[in-house]
This record gives C-alpha cells, sequence and structure tokens, in this order.
C-alpha cells in the first residue's frame, strides 16, 4: 500500500502508544516523515526535561514512518542508533526523518530531534540513524 | 550518590513517563539493572505488538540505571543503540542491562529485552548497547 | 553456500584487505565466528595502541563471518555500532561475534573484542552489534 | 592543542595504520573534517568492493578528526554505528564527518561516505555516526 500524509496519519491513530504519547505526523512524503508531539508533563523525567525514552520513541516512529515513504505502508524497523546531544524542554518536540538510501527491501534514515520552545527558538537535542525492512 | 534497589525505584516513581508506561525496577546493583513493565493494550502498536517505542524507551531506562550502579545518581545517557529481533507480545517485557565496562566519567552497557508470556515462555525480542555519562 | 571453518578462511584469504590487516579466522560455526589478528606496528595510531579502525575493521568482519554461519557465504553487512572501552595494546586482538538472532533473511549478531598480552592476560576492548543480510 | 589542517596532517601521518591504508586528510576545520583515500586493490573484499573495514577505518578516523575541531587535539572517539548503503567501488573514498553538537567533554558527529568514479561520479554509499570525548 502507497502512503499519503492522510493515511499515515491514520496508521499512527492505529498506534495506541502514539495515542498515549500524543504524536501527530505533521509531514509524510518525499523522502521523508515528521511526527511532533507537545512536551506535557507526563513526558517528563525526574529532572523536569523530556524522557529519553520519548525522544527515542519519536526517532524510532519517525524514521518507520520516512522509510515507509520509500518502502510502503508494510513495514518494521530493524533498529536504529541515537545520540542525545543536549536536555529536551519546550513546547513541542519534533523529529524529523529523511531517507538516506532505500533499495527494495531496505531503507536507512536519519533523523534530526528539536524542540520548539515559548520564543520560538529550534534547538537540536538529539540525531538519530535507523535500517526500514519491508515485510513484502 | 550511591544507589541502592530502593532509591532506584523512588528515582523511578519521580520520571512522570516511567509512570505512565507502568515502568518498575526489578533488579538493581552488581552492575546491572532490571526493568519490567506490564505489556497493556495501550503500549501497543498497529499490529497489535508492543510498540518499538516502548522496547526503546525500556532499553534507554535500563542502561541508565545499570549506568547508575558504576557511576551513582547523577547521570545521563549519551545514545544507544536498539536491533529489534522478533515482534514483542505477551505478559511482560524485561530490559536488564549490564555494564561492560565502566570508567570513572562514563559506563558502556548491554541490554537484552525478552517478553514473557502466559505460558512462561522467555523470548528475546531486541538487543541493546550505550552509553552512561557521570554529569561531573 | 554452507560455510565451515576451511571455506571461512578460504573466503577471508580472498580479501585483500583481511590480508593486509594479517587477520585470521580461528573458530566458526555454532552461531559464531571468531577473528584475531597480531598487534604489529602497522596498526597502531599514533598513541601505540592498536587503531580504533582495526577494531573497527575486526568487529565487522567477525560479524559478518557470524551472520554467515546462519545465513551462508552470500551475505552482506548491514551495520554495526561499536563501542571503544578501553585503549587496546598487547599480542593478539580477538574478535569474538555470537548470532543473537536470526531470520531467513537477516542475521543481528554481538561482538566482543578482547586483546591478549605477553602475561596472558585477557582484556575488553570494546563491544559491537551488527545486523548481516542474506543476498537473495 | 588547537589544531588546523596542516597540524591534522601531521597526526595522521603519525598514525601508521591511516598510512597503511593510504588515508589524507583534505579538509579540517568549521566543525569539520574530510579524509580521502584511493581505493586500490589491496583494500577489496573478496567481490572487488572496498572492504566494509575501509569504511568503517573512515568513518571513525573522519569522526575522530571533526570531533577534534571541538575539542582539540587530546581525543578519543567513545563509538560510532555506521550503516552501509552501497557496495562501494570507483578511484577514491571520501569520509565528510561534521559536528552535529559539542560541549566541553563531548562532541557528536555525523559522517557520509562517498565514493568518486572515473566519471566524476559522487556516489553516497555509507552514513555514520559517532561521539568523540576529550581526554584532558
Amino acid at each position: 500500500m502507497e502512503l499519503n500524509l492522510e493515511l499515515a496519519q491514520q496508521v499512527l491513530a492505529a498506534q495506541p502508544f502514539s495515542v498515549l504519547v500524543g504524536a501527530r505526523v505533521t509531514a509524510f512524503g518525499d523522502g521523508g516523515a515528521t511526527l511532533e508531539l507537545d512536551i506535557r508533563d507526563e513526558l517528563r523525567q525526574q529532572n523536569g526535561f523530556l524522557h529519553g525514552g520519548v525522544l527515542a520513541y519519536a526517532a524510532d516512529n519517525a524514521i518507520t514512518f520516512a522509510g515507509g515513504t520509500a518502502l510502503g505502508a508494510d513495514v518494521l524497523t530493524g533498529g536504529f542508533t541515537i545520540s542525545y546531544l543536549r536536555p529536551a524542554k519546550g513546547l513541542v518536540l519534533r523529529a524529523e526523518a529523511r531517507v538516506a538510501h532505500s533499495s527494495r527491501r531496505q531503507a536507512t534514515c536519519t533523523c534530526e530531534l528539536t524542540t520548539l520552545d515559548e520564543s520560538g527558538t529550534i534547538t537540536l537535542c538529539a540525531i538519530a540513524q535507523g535500517t526500514v525492512i519491508a515485510r513484502r
């Protein structure tokens, strides 16, 4: 199945964990996908920052959706690497993933995770890299 | 601050996201830490399996706690790599992380993520590797 | 093609870069493969330690061969992650890779890199994790 | 010690393994470093492509030098992840690494590995991401 933004949003809405976290797909296509979520208290760790697990979730899912732009809807993520750069805080977390290369069976993607704060400042807080596999 | 199992449980309880996910620390010390969570509907993806983001959260946090056994409470995770091996399903997800090596400033940890099903079968569903950094 | 230790040694001998580095396969089968090389001056970095690139080469190749125990000879490595733990020195570098899980198409492997010194002491100096893909 | 291109070239020349491989630093500064090497028969694997271990070496070292633009000469690489995208062939391998973020103690870098062939075509063949640590 070919995906577009509307279908990608339906897939995300069908993921109970993404609903629990409060994620939304805000861009999909042209070899990339963007996920966003509002930073709310339930998503923090003990020091008030966004929990690293939320960033990891966002990287995983943005990479999976980006892979879906190349491989279609029936994909699974083989794995990914995330490097945390700065504590994440602000209003919104944005995970922008792009396909670096894809074959018929596999897509390798990179992802930048940024936060947007009250003043409109965008801060890079993590980078990730991962592989998506077509289930055929 | 030195950590023990009781203090590790207090740290986890102070992480709103870990409370939202429903994680618990079940072992802490001797260079390792174990996190568990009950697999419930809210944590699934669209095909009924545990969402990869939940496994990534569990790997991240188990690695952080394992690093804490070597470095104390004031740590942050620099990053990690996770490889998904099988779709995760069953009753319980367990993330067991161990310190492979630590210096004064940094600990490198591995993590095995297994599921436990109704029949008591344990299935390896992901492996991870990451680095924890002492903040001072 | 099914591989055994003798065939694995022939594959390694057919890799000019492995000949340049001076690697040998010392174990192959039962879901694992071991590569060794003598630590000689040509393989060092500027401080006299084994160059990280040599450890990375050994991890890459040991993981590929381990994947070959599960998937046969016609494989390629999709990627890997290596964490350096200690400066590597001594007489011999050993990279022991094991298959953590394999499907028909893909094998995920872990690898421990140790050095052996004059006194027989074995020191863990890096760990790695990677994915091997069957080409057909 | 602050580094510049000339000093970076001296550091590379002091790495016997980089001399064996035949690497050169062609750019250094402004948060990035580029390593190049001529693809010659000694660096291949059994199918005639550049050995994955050479790409891994180049990623490791380019990341280390990029980290050195932010942290100075006394650094070591904590680890890295490489994803192979296509078999590497042609005349020259180029590894371009950039600092995504650095603190006083640590720099996280990305790296693109491309080949240049006879016709001047540039092909992306691997991407990498890694962490460099100041030894102070």
